[in-house]
């Protein structure tokens, strides 16, 4: 089975991107001559990251009972400097939740099987950075 | 220097996505239990790769003074089948220019240019995936 997103430029250095249906704009800095009108692209690796294990974690929890809560996933890439191309040679990914009645060991089991099991994004982008993660429960650091 | 991505749950499998300043939602499809409201993750995967190498090329371009040309770049994931996680095991990004003036070998080389010097989220991808690329101009493959 495959997948199409389909890139269109605009002006500048804007694109529409076009990806299963829905549409917005990526756009680089003013600095790179760009208008700011988006998300950057590398960065758009970290929000997919973000999303692809918090959808599959909020999941998993829910099949466990747990579906009274919050979550934050702030993931953040660390580059590569020197010659290009810049990558991100490290990704840590934090959890925070709010919540009654969730269970340390649970949470922590939801986010080791999409980390290590389940999410796509992740196993293709630690083929390329260290991807470490952490997780906080009512503002206490659990893993 | 480092870059952070916040994704806040929302409802559903819905989850806002903050990347430079900018906001949208991703979400999955109904029958995993979303509301379709915006991107998957795995398919902004290709949609960051079409972006970076989609703004490379116009950068190179415009310094060989080519600057009057329309640009869509379609970037196809064949996903892996079999037990999880599913990935893209190759990936195919098909730029098609339309313009007057655009010399064959200068597009070759800014597309290639990009794709093994400078684009960072191609450089990550690769190391999980075979990346190939197309290029047609007016309707013609030139790759």
């Amino acid at each position: 089975m495959s997948v199409v997103s389909t890139i269109t430029y605009t002006d500048g250095l804007s694109f529409d991107v076009e990806v299963n249906g829905h549409h917005f704009d990526i756009d680089a800095d003013a600095k790179y001559g760009g208008k700011d009108r988006g998300p950057k692209p590398m960065p758009l690796l970290l929000s997919a990251l973000g999303g692809c294990s918090g959808m599959d974690t909020v999941s998993i929890l829910r099949k466990m009972k747990f579906a009274d809560f919050k979550l934050k996933v702030e993931v953040e890439g660390e580059y590569s400097t020197g010659d290009h191309p810049h990558i991100y040679e490290s990704i840590e990914a934090r959890y925070y939740f709010e919540g009654e009645g969730l269970v340390e060991d649970k949470v922590k089991h939801a986010i080791k099987l999409s980390m290590t099991q389940y999410c796509g994004v992740k196993a293709m982008l630690d083929k390329a950075a260290d991807i470490t993660w952490k997780i906080f429960i009512n503002g206490r650091e659990v893993s």
